[in-house]
C-alpha cells in the first residue's frame, strides 16, 4: 500500500469548496513517512491554485488517491489517503514543527526531476495523513 | 476537451461525504451528452459502495476528473466537470427521464468490453454536468 502510494508519479486530490462542492485536481506529490506533500505548479495567483489554497483554508480535510488502470482488471489497484492539510508558503515562516517549505521542495525534487530545473513557484501543502485505504 | 474525457478509460469521483469531509475513488464512466454514467463496481452492500451512495444521498454535488500523465510535463492534461448526481437502481423504475439504469448499462457495456460479460452488480451513477474546466 505505502510502496504503491510513494512511487505513483501522479495523484488526485479532493478538497471541499467553501459552499460544501467537492473540488478535485491532479497532482504530484511526495510522501514522507505519514506526511504527503504537493506543490501548487500554478503561480499563486492564478485562478485555479487559488480555489484550492481557498478550499483548504476553509475545509482543512482531504481525500487523496493513487490508482492504476489497465485493460485487465483483475491487474486494477488504488491507494487512497484521507488527512488534513496545512499549507506551507515559501519564506512565510512559522510553520507548525518548523518543517518549512524547504524540505518539502527537495523532497519533490528527489522525486521529479521536472522539479530541479523548475521549481514550483506555489506554495506547497503538506497533508498529515490520517487513514489508508486501499482497493482490493 | 470532450473528446478527452469520453475516450479516458478512468477518471476519479469525489463526492462529499455526511460529515463534510472529501471522499474520492478511481471509476469507469460513459459519457452521454452532458450526462456522464459510471457504475457501483462493489455490491451495494459493501462497505465502499455503500459510502459513495451514503454521500451522494447527502451531498449530490460531485466532482469527475480525468487526466493524462507522463514524465513529459509539458504533455500533461485534465478534464474535469462538475455537476449533480443521481443514483439509477436496476428496476427500481421512477428515473427522472425515464432514462433507466438499461440505458446506462447499454453505454458503459458499449464502451468496456469488460462489462459485456459481467455487468456491474450495483447501481448506477448518473452526473448531470453543470460545468466543464480544462487544463491547460
Amino acid at each position: 500500500m505505502r510502496r504503491r502510494l510513494a512511487g505513483a508519479r501522479v495523484a488526485r486530490l479532493a478538497t471541499v469548496r467553501p459552499d460544501g462542492r467537492p473540488h478535485l485536481v491532479p497532482c504530484c506529490f511526495a510522501l514522507d513517512g505519514e506526511t504527503l506533500y504537493s506543490a501548487v505548479d500554478a503561480k499563486p495567483k492564478t485562478t485555479l491554485a487559488l480555489q484550492r489554497l481557498e478550499n483548504l483554508a476553509a475545509h482543512p480535510a482531504v481525500s487523496l488517491v493513487a490508482d492504476h488502470y489497465e485493460e485487465d482488471w483483475s491487474a486494477l489497484w488504488w491507494v487512497r489517503v484521507d488527512g488534513v492539510a496545512r499549507v506551507l508558503r515559501p519564506g512565510a515562516g512559522g510553520d507548525p514543527g518548523d518543517e518549512g517549505s524547504r524540505t518539502a521542495l527537495d523532497l519533490l525534487a528527489a522525486k521529479y526531476p521536472q522539479y530541479r530545473d523548475r521549481p514550483p513557484p506555489g506554495p506547497v501543502v503538506a497533508i498529515d495523513i490520517v487513514t489508508w485505504r486501499a482497493w482490493p
